[in-house]
């Protein structure tokens, strides 16, 4: 399928590996294409340079918002919370009509220090931002609750018996987006939470989540929803 | 043991219930003694009226803010978020030096509909507030991210196999609080987070746990945390 990844982060990364590796074709999508293959310098929580990541994988396009977004049937936005709207508004409203728009990204704001606040929360949430800026787009939040490496490789955990949730108005696209997470990556426990305001939740979550990360020595656990 | 339960709610009640069970002395709090206990109809979420349900637990003293705390060798804020400050000033702040102030009260603001919001969250929160308005009682939050009869009956989930989050500045305090979660209530996975600021990340679960009971048809779930 033709894939476009907004953001060159360690999410988008590992996100366009795991896709390219299942055969997909891909377009990340960046500010200034120039300036990113220049930076030859590690990444400030990726750790490799982008330079670096993509000389190991090199089948994975490389464009601005604009072209990824127009390449991509399927559409991922991994930029940085702070970062998102403008990216999407670079990428073009026009370029979503239709399109399934995966959100990953939170709403995380490091300006004041650890441990992270949130942007936006309690009464509105970044992917209801999302999807009122983008109309069209049919945007479904999802895979923001856990580490990166998890997202597509759940099985490194509990044989990926734990939760990941969905939360979206369009309902097909929200099953579409379920059997990315289960065929593709792997998931057993995909919930959906309901419409794109239920994303507040799944959002909110992350200042639980820096903590227990704190407590538990790292970033490789996750959620199971016990019933 | 001596312990002052601050509220008459359900939750309130359903740990009165259990701890008395389990043969300690206690004392409910409530804002006026007389005018609760000649309400005679059904609680809003509780179902059984007050006095139904003390005819069932005859054991179970019932007092003001101010009785309740100064009975307790330990205490519990079971009141509504909304009301928990008033009724801890009530309650007497003298009523507290020293002791171990268990509070399980979430900030849930139902005055503008379903699904509720918080009245305090990301920069700050309930258990911080509580901390900072008996500065010489021992606070530990814990047991506001599940349902109310859970809190005290975990073994009816998983036997007991899933997560509570303890927060709170004293230590010792939360070892001992560690104890009655696993000692007296059967918990298996309880998870210190830090300091009380890491209350914030506990209780702005509550919108994402409102959503799961509407996904999942019930308030019968937990989280567990997966490593």
């Amino acid at each position: 399928m033709k894939i476009g990844i907004l953001g060159t982060g360690l999410v988008g990364r590992t996100l366009a590996g795991k896709l390219a590796s299942l055969g997909h074709d891909l377009v990340m999508g960046t500010r200034e294409v120039a300036a990113l293959t220049a930076r030859r310098e590690p990444s400030p929580r990726g750790g490799q340079s982008f330079a670096d990541w993509h000389g190991q994988n090199q089948k994975v396009k490389l464009g601005t918002f604009a072209e990824a977004a127009a390449h991509g049937e399927l559409l991922i936005n991994a930029t940085s919370g702070s970062g998102a709207l403008s990216a999407l508004r670079m990428a073009g409203e026009k370029n979503f009509d239709g399109k399934v728009l995966i959100d990953v990204s939170n709403p995380l704001d490091f300006s004041h220090g650890m441990p992270p606040t949130l942007l936006v929360s309690n009464t509105d949430s970044l992917g209801e931002q999302v999807q009122r800026a983008l109309p069209r787009a049919r945007v479904v939040k999802t895979l923001n609750t856990m580490n990166a490496i998890l997202m597509v490789e759940p099985r490194q955990l509990a044989d990926g018996d734990h939760a990941v949730f969905v939360s979206g108005n369009d309902v097909a696209a929200k099953k579409q987006v379920t059997e990315i997470l289960t065929g593709w990556f792997g998931w057993k426990q995909v919930i959906d939470l309901g419409d794109i305001s239920t994303a507040r939740g799944a959002e909110m979550i992350l200042p639980l989540w820096v903590r227990l990360m704190g407590a538990l020595g790292g970033p490789r656990f996750n959620f199971k929803i016990v019933q």
